[in-house]
């Protein structure tokens, strides 16, 4: 017996002074996929994936694979917002404390530059439907039958709260997202802040017009299970969706500030959905003119631009001027510079054009227009 | 002496017994780079390539590698159109057989399944600038001082012409694409019967409005005088610019027939330029719809389409119905199939969605608008 | 009260109508990455992967995604082995029933062609450091201070038994897999069946001597923790380490028998470990001859070869014609066709060669020669 | 008459002002497919293809697209090298001059950092065969029908003279380099100094050993008739067969010296060809090793190896430590880091290994073997 303690005891020690997780000789290096996009109007552009699960709902990861995508992915922001109410591994997992999937990835993200925000799913039959709340303090107390008084307990404990996928066809069949009286009263008493506009793979343009009806910040979220290398095909080019945060800097505090004053926009699919006045800058931010030209011989423009962010825009020429290398539609790659040249009939020192973003949304149907300043060297 | 000679006329010899290309080991395979569209209107959509050089002009290549790279390229009709007045070469190639480089490609073209058509560019400075006559019968005799004999001479063969990078700034400074009362004239007596609206990597909307207002047809060309291969980034998936030709055979008289008769479309860029009536079938055959269906509990429609073509479409829904999982704009890659969902807010047998193709173009500054018919299952 | 509890049932019966994992809009395809080799011998060639760890021991992942990974790989069989004395979860995951990570895989693995064997890793210091057993009946009875007993109760269960990463630098600092008196002794009682050869990214030569010494099944294993994309770069072409198990067929009792009789070739990081009697036929199995010719004029042979399997061989010349397109050493690609060329002298009806197999191990510094056999047509 | 006549002029005048080439707005990036070694021995090592025909003799192209091929794949020196015997294009290129390609290509070349060496193919059955002299003063006057004569008038030019595809079935249906009599009366002449080990896709054993026992130069040449990217599948990889040359500098004089010192390796298809005094400097040259440490727990020591040329080398272990991540054949992919693990039983302050190079040769059927010198941190 004492013999075969002391064998258990070597073994422990063993493990002690080997590393944390046994055999893992290296990681492979988070390559391309971190998500860019510049800064713009004196803001921090977080990118934030506010909806997400693990084993500690119905999720299938432990919270530490949350917090390593996020770090591939160059996410500035997460939060694990595991069911209240619907608890699947609750037979293995049968403790009641719901804020542990926040301390495990807390303690994961340690020196990872990776802010983690304590959340939860109010998981709910329509209406409410389902909506999280971030920035809570203590998720056990968000447990009570009544939802509203779930609502006003995450108020009190000073939460930004979303209404999660209201156009999800288990709970609405026709996937049309529509208020309720409820809805409506949460908005008026200041319970719900925000709405995903998108979540997963799904976009809901009603979602969109309720946000802009009803003044809620656009929230788009991953709301992932599974992996999200898999779900969104990241090796072959995909990203999860976010929503981008203009934050006074990169704190809890200033994105809680952003988010309860609508400073969001959803990257999605290729995507840019929100409002003109944050879309309009983030996308002239993004491209950068480098160069403009005349060969002497010629009156048409050589146009060097650089796109600094990870949409492949689609512009469509609003101007005057016609192209020498496109029809009215032009992509502009991502991460990298493409020429435009532009016949400007007379040889200009400076000269401007409108362009509307075909991948950006500002409304159901509508599209933002930037304007891009060409000055001639 | 004797024994050298016989030492000359064992190597000619071994010439004659060993392959035409000596120490050619076999080719890679010309993989995924052929252009497919689908047939349609009961025409064959025949891929040309009108606008040519060799070594006969001022292209660096012998005709046999042009052949290859159409054959790589998956064309159906290729013609080497060499300046009958510019012959940088002719230091090199001194003799005054304009047709010599059409018979090269010929021979070399047999077996090909290639069809290749006899041309010539007419160089002259502007007006008229610079032309291709195709279908002609013998180069040779359309050398003459004055241009508008050589366009009657043509003429006179049968040829079909076409007014070449009417936007080149090297003719007119603004690149902006002009009749002039020469080229009036020219199309009043039938001596010009289409109009390059893509020349190499430009596009002229100005040329595309003069071929609407004067009836020619649409062309794109490569205009290539270097290689294929690195003009247009082939390896890294772009393509050359060619017309579609709807034809109602592969021979040339079908082709010549369908050049007079402006049944083209230029493929240039990813974009499709020409008329409405020849756009909007031959997108539509492209995008086969293959299924239709609800799942049991919801009203959203669940659809796979097949995109046929090499085109990347850029769609932008015109229907009330919005989409589940896209914005108003959507994507549907190249001979791949894409999933909609769309929701028609109750369950319906069959319904159908109009679309706008922003990557087709119907005339300078409009795009196609095409009608998708989906029957549920 | 009772309204809110209405509202809670009607939330639960959505779940249950909507899918099992709520939100997910269908995977990637789990494309180009399955690990392929022909069967050969009369045998099933089955793909293994034998330790595996979860959330249950001190692992990232809820079975569910064990089961997908494998699916991805086309893997055959697997078993999560969870550390029975290592439970760094146990705060969040305190049940003592040491099957149950056995029964989550098995229920995820229903409909998808996937075995999943129970097991377990008794997880001591060394001697005897860490063993799997594996095809047990009750792994909650293998838990005794005792390691010999546990042997033994495996043993008494029908277990097939291996001992884990023998060169584990946190057991053995010079990563030098030594046999010590107790596992001689185990060896003796027939306690311990097999030896892991390869372990994560980790060779052993001197594994692979003691498993021939001993007559030692030789196995490779992934021991994962975190996920198998990440940890082998699947995206860029890697592949987890495996066990190929020469099975009578695809059964938990024929793979057991196989194990048991050292019926088993390791595949890892491109590289085929094991006896030379499996070796030998599975690559000459992977290679096959398609088509010999001469042209008519020459004696060197035109060989189309088709490698079969994953594996891109890189072979040693060891007969006396020399190659015409290569030197001695020649690499065949994976799953595609390479020609070879041969200088036979003469013209002959049908000729053989030697090659050594150098990503083939069949001992220390051993390398495995095949015979190609060349009919020419 | 006249008008025609200004006209004429005008269109002159208008190419004269645009570019060369007319409509080429640019041309892709020659990305990575530029070969890369590294200087050593204090000689740069220059990439050189010495074989090489336009539509002057019987290839396919002008000779400038040989040098933009040669720009791309980064090479410092190139020969275009006529038949002077075999011209299939003299019906269109009579000329008489076989100096006209090197003119042209040399113009071409103008500050493209590329040497262009005047040479020609003396093109002759067996025997001799082809031979190629390079760094002749006037290709014309090697047109004699006597070979003999050929080989005394280019060695008075101060001709570097190679035997070209000794093994061309064509010639020897074997496809078995031999050496003749009249190859030997020309070496003890001092009129043959290199010899093609590799022609194309060929490589001839027998050609090196010819090669070593007559103290011929080795040569790797392409031969090269269509296009580089074509026959080599560049996009995807594959690289032309070309000379490392080692040169004390850049210049013509600096390469003759170094070919008629026989300081040269050829480079195929990722193989290193050539004298061991030349290989094993050049390779250990091309591995950097940057670090070596051991963790405090271990005796095995971690390598961090770069690998700075373009070879993917293939070495074998032939020291006694054993590896910790490989069996003894370890892969070192170009221009990239490879970690190595070595079990060293001892912490040791310094350590050298030694390793079979098996995809560089430097006699029939033996490699080279080089040592690495580990210096732990």
């Amino acid at each position: 017996m004492k013999k075969s303690t002391t064998l258990l005891l070597c073994f422990l020690l063993t493990y002690c002074l080997s590393a944390q997780t046994p055999h893992d000789h290296g990681h492979s290096h988070s390559s391309g996929r971190k998500i860019t996009f510049p800064d713009v109007l004196g803001y921090k552009v977080l990118k934030c994936d506010f909806h997400q699960h693990s084993v500690f709902s119905d999720g299938s990861v432990w919270p530490d694979i949350r917090v390593q995508e996020a770090v591939r992915d160059g996410l500035d922001v997460i939060s694990l917002t595991e069911h209240l109410e619907y608890q699947p591994h609750k037979e293995d997992i049968p403790h009641p404390n719901r804020n542990r999937s926040y301390q495990l990835a807390l303690n994961s993200a340690k020196n990872q530059n990776l802010i983690v925000v304590r959340g939860s799913e109010v998981t709910r039959s329509m209406p409410p439907g389902h909506v999280n709340a971030i920035f809570i303090e203590d998720a056990n107390k968000l447990m009570d039958d009544d939802p509203v008084k779930v609502f006003r307990e995450a108020k009190k404990q000073g939460a930004f709260i979303f209404w999660n996928h209201p156009n999800w066809t288990s709970q609405v069949k026709d996937g049309m997202a529509k208020l309720t009286d409820m809805h409506r009263l949460l908005i008026k008493e200041g319970l719900l802040h925000g709405i995903e506009v998108v979540n997963d793979k799904n976009y809901s343009e009603e979602a969109l017009q309720i946000a802009f009806d009803n003044n809620l910040a656009v929230i788009g979220s991953s709301d992932i299970h599974g992996l999200i290398d898999w779900q969104y095909d990241v090796p072959e080019g995909g990203h999860r969706p976010i929503t981008l945060v203009f934050s006074k800097d990169k704190t809890e505090d200033g994105v809680k500030d952003a988010l309860m004053n609508g400073r969001t926009v959803a990257w999605f699919n290729n995507t840019l959905i929100g409002k003109n006045e944050f879309l309009v800058p983030l996308i002239e931010s993004s491209i950068v003119v480098k160069e403009v030209t005349y060969s002497s011989k010629t009156t048409v423009a050589h146009i060097t631009i650089e796109n600094t962010s990870d949409a492949e825009f689609v512009l469509e020429n609003q101007s005057d001027y016609t192209l020498h290398l496109h029809a009215d539609i032009v992509n502009i790659k991502p991460n990298t510079t493409t020429i435009l040249e532009v016949k400007t009939i007379k040889a200009l020192d400076s000269f401007n054009m409108k362009f509307k973003v075909l991948n950006a949304v500002d409304a159901p149907k509508s599209h933002p227009e930037i304007n891009l300043q060409f000055e001639v060297k």
